[in-house]
């Protein structure tokens, strides 16, 4: 049964509330109502939507974070990321995340056959419209790839970040997430991650660290006087849409995961979940502003966005058990994390144009150890064991990958075209062509 | 029980329509089926992800139509606006708003205990899981706030701004909220607003009217040749983007107002509010884009921008009773009122950034007075006593509230600062570092 | 009954899946479940608030692919033409679409009475809320004149474009809908155009053809020495933003046209239509950006982001039969025919700003035809049929109505206003007063 294994992992929760009857959708192989196998469907759909708009929320957050002379290729990378996302869970990824994975390390490698009319009439007893499933967690893998995309922005080339998306979304995502979700090992031994902060963010954090170390930071960043100059965004309301869309979409991306909305107990779980959501959220804020605040003596707006988005990434893990003022703690820790690690990664000369590896590994790893805190079917024994086993996992496929990239096509565009811009290098155009200095550079090191 | 008062107001519309047989969620305490009890609470989570989106709408209205210099910063305002609103909304102005008011002036002062397994099962009866109207209800405080930040953006200082927030969002608003939707003596009195016209949009206006005048207007804005000197917005379709998804929040706010969905009769209820919501939109643009090209001999694009907004306020408090075409009369009422206040309070030299206070308060006090001419229930003596108590309460508390920040830590930046633009002097950034002017001054008086 | 024929037209699908029973919501008279009714009139709402949404999209798109001197008109265009579209099928579309066409040509001129406390009680038959219905049809009307803004921007004065609007959205789309949707003559013959492919986008698609042919070109596009003049947007990142959103609309747009939820044959249908629409995005992009680095050596944002409308487009007719490998084809055709006849329309003198000709009209009448390829009750004679026959009366009615402003109060603003920008020109202000070159002329032939 499709992510069964997530849905035991978490079964415990209809527990929960005394209010309902054992929930048949929950059972995952009983029969259910018609009214459940619809209102089951469209939480999938409803859901699904919102974490699809999470695409638009990225593509606005990089476009306002990087210079003007960038901005065009980070468009272009994010819909085509999304799009190539899409394209690679059908072709490979779906079955391989969820098809006989049996307790073990990877499912099978066939296109999925979902919208066949046959598979879909077998699939009446899973509770759930299969293509509304398919929906909800192929929207999902483009969340991993859009971690990447930041990151890495105003040096890479676009073809071979493009070919580490086929990398990551069809053979990284699909295997790693099918030790959990797909029923694998982790799910076994009990390994929490409700709705993937170490599946879907430290994933993508972790090849974006990886990428940003062996693509190497953009020229004029670390001076040669050993000094960090700051790079400033071009455009910071899109920056805060972004960030809003974001959180708007995360209702989606967690409120979903409960994976059923048929019964009052998953109703109920779901209600929670967003509130503890945006409570998570509301501590990263209000965290990373006090923080900057206290540290820097301004605030910082591109820290708070980032610490939002930190909070959110920490309650991913578990955002059913908490209680609203614990889910406002683990967010924001997430925020105090944020102002922690971007500084410190700049000390390192790692480059990450928009604070994801902070925002989405950092505090992925914090919120997938933080679970046995509210969660007492969780151990941290257990949680160290899966964000190790995908980290070194991740890290080391990613890493691999883009070295052989860099050492074939290459990785990174010239000196010349770093400091043109990649609008011009590579798409041969300006996004702000009346603007300013629009697609002329400002630092150059 | 939770908003019965509200519902006490409106049920009679359960009437209106003679398909269903009443609706048992409706009776408040009587046992609802799950299927209602899940549509139920469903129709607050999607109606409350919809609200919560207006967080982004107002950043980018604002956005919009401040000067470049000032951007980062209401947008700073902005995320943590929503994010002070959020947890006071929890720390106080639920209990606050919603506990053992019965007929009187407030409520409990306690914190929410309502993410408690103890407590949510008895609430089973209220027929909706209890987060899902704590979710609602929290996205309709942190709009009341996001009113005030647009009026008083480009000298406010940030501090003391998310100051008067906390006491905006923590008390003035849970115990004005008390006295109608908690079931407080305007509930017993039969004052109807249905989703906020004065209880959240006027409020906000009061609010930010108190803080106009008391703050002063802006350095150039009323220059000492007596003229009134126009300050353009920076970014007019982030305005416009900021209207649009102000405009599809606003399905939420009305529609999810209906606070039940479980029966065909509140469905009903929910796709007259929508329609009706839409077309006094229609009538607040069309209205205002008729005036300008009549009055101005050219259609102003802010104008009708803040006439949609008008439009959608002055339907608030009654849109379940209207037809479509007095829908779109109480819009366009609610259009023309903007194109007459907004230059009256330039004459008043009353300093609005984005006509804020002619859209909420003016349109709000318009909408409320309106209610009677189509819903019988309702009457022009009682909407008066609630917009006049309501309008007395909040301003004066406002006023005492901005005029102690004022003597103690100060409201204002200083007039070098806001030459030099509230970015850079509280924020240290700029918002386009790369565009034209950027952070340079535009109009300094 | 209202849209019988819509459903009449598909109602074969229900019998595509064996899972459920026969849903009573299809067979349009039959008695339904209250459930089933709640659960029809959100498919409604939910899926038209998507589209509305698209509303934003439009404008988006539009303002960052017109120059910044034409940014604030073409943002009024787009608020205003919603809110004609809105007001237009109140006063008379709707029952000009659905009253008693009966398989012939037109319904009836009178405004939409469903306001009404009798007319509502009198049709829970129907299976759905009136006024969701209604709602969701006024949604789809707006999209239709959305089309024809983009093309004809930067030239044509905002009064006439209005004037024109009326004619479009009160008389031409509601008589050549009422065809199919309204069950007309088209219906009775079996034309299959499920969510809009023909009746909505390329009916938008030749009015605005005949529009930018009656119009002519924009200064400085062609010119004296035969060359063609790129123009390019002066804001890609909202240009990238608006696709998205397009895109996240186009769920409702599609899914909700499956006019029903309450049976699990229903939800099976949304979700599939889920994921084809958003595969033939996926196909659109991609092909466009394989076609523009082999063909122009550089990847084209925007001819990407136009391809995935053109994939959207192109999936509209019969989202619901393809399997997702030929909904991906079906949509990497609409993405090829962009990148073809965007530069074909160049070499016509046919100045089209948005590419939105190529988008939905040429991909209109390509989904509109691939039908018959997965839909075996579809035929490819019936659909040249509709295809010519709304070509036919869309074309020769918008060209005399474009034709008729023009000799009367005239379309296009003066040379001089046109290299002062329309913004200054029409509306006396700037979208961006502080950006750059601001409002001044680029380009200017």
């Amino acid at each position: 049964m499709t992510k069964k294994s997530k849905r035991t992992a978490f079964g415990a929760l209809a527990t929960l509330s005394a209010v309902a009857a054992t929930s048949p959708a929950l059972a995952g192989d009983a029969a259910v109502t018609e009214t459940q196998y619809i209102l089951n469907s469209v939480n999938f759909l409803i859901h699904g939507f919102l974490v699809m708009f999470m695409a638009a929320g990225f593509t606005m957050l990089e476009s306002g974070l990087v210079r003007s002379k960038n901005t065009a290729t980070i468009c272009l990378k994010n819909i085509s990321l999304y799009s190539v996302a899409g394209f690679m869970f059908y072709a490979v990824g779906y079955n391989l995340m969820y098809d006989g994975v049996d307790g073990g390390f990877l499912g099978s490698f066939s296109p999925w056959a979902g919208n066949n009319a046959e598979a879909m009439a077998g699939k009446f007893d899973a509770g759930y419209a299969a293509e509304s499933d398919w929906f909800f967690q192929m929207v999902f893998v483009a969340t991993a790839a859009s971690v990447v995309s930041g990151t890495l922005a105003e040096r890479i080339k676009l073809w071979p970040f493009l070919a580490f998306v086929v990398f990551l979304t069809g053979v990284v995502y699909p295997i790693e997430g099918s030790w959990h979700w797909g029923g694998g090992w982790l799910a076994e031994r009990g390994f929490a991650d409700f709705a993937g902060s170490t599946i879907v963010h430290s994933t993508g954090g972790w090849a974006a660290l990886t990428g940003a170390i062996i693509l190497g930071a953009r020229r004029g960043k670390f001076g040669n006087d050993g000094r960090i100059h700051p790079i400033p965004g071009a455009n910071l309301p899109l920056a805060t849409l972004g960030t809003f869309i974001l959180w708007l979409g995360w209702f989606g991306f967690n409120g979903g995961s409960q994976l059923a909305m048929g019964s009052a107990a998953d109703v109920i779980a779901i209600a929670k979940i967003y509130i503890n959501t945006n409570m998570a959220a509301v501590g990263g804020v209000l965290a990373a502003m006090v923080m900057t605040q206290v540290i820097f003596k301004k605030v910082d707006l591109s820290m708070s966005l980032t610490g939002a988005i930190a909070g959110l990434v920490s309650i991913t893990a578990g955002p059913d058990t908490p209680s609203l003022g614990a889910a406002f703690l683990i967010g924001a820790v997430g925020g105090i994390l944020v102002v922690i690690f971007v500084p410190l990664f700049d000390k390192l000369k790692i480059d990450d144009v928009v604070g994801a590896i902070s925002a989405h590994l950092m505090a992925g790893i914090w919120g997938t150890m933080a679970v046995p805190i509210t969660n007492a079917d969780a151990s941290f024994a257990t949680q160290a064991t899966g964000v190790l086993a995908i980290g070194v996992f991740v890290a080391s496929t990613s890493a691999l990958f883009w070295l052989a990239l860099k050492y074939t096509i290459g990785l990174r565009v010239t000196p010349e075209e770093e400091d043109l811009g990649l609008d011009k290098a590579e798409l041969g155009m300006e996004a702000y062509p009346e603007f300013g200095q629009g697609g002329h550079t400002v630092w150059t090191g």
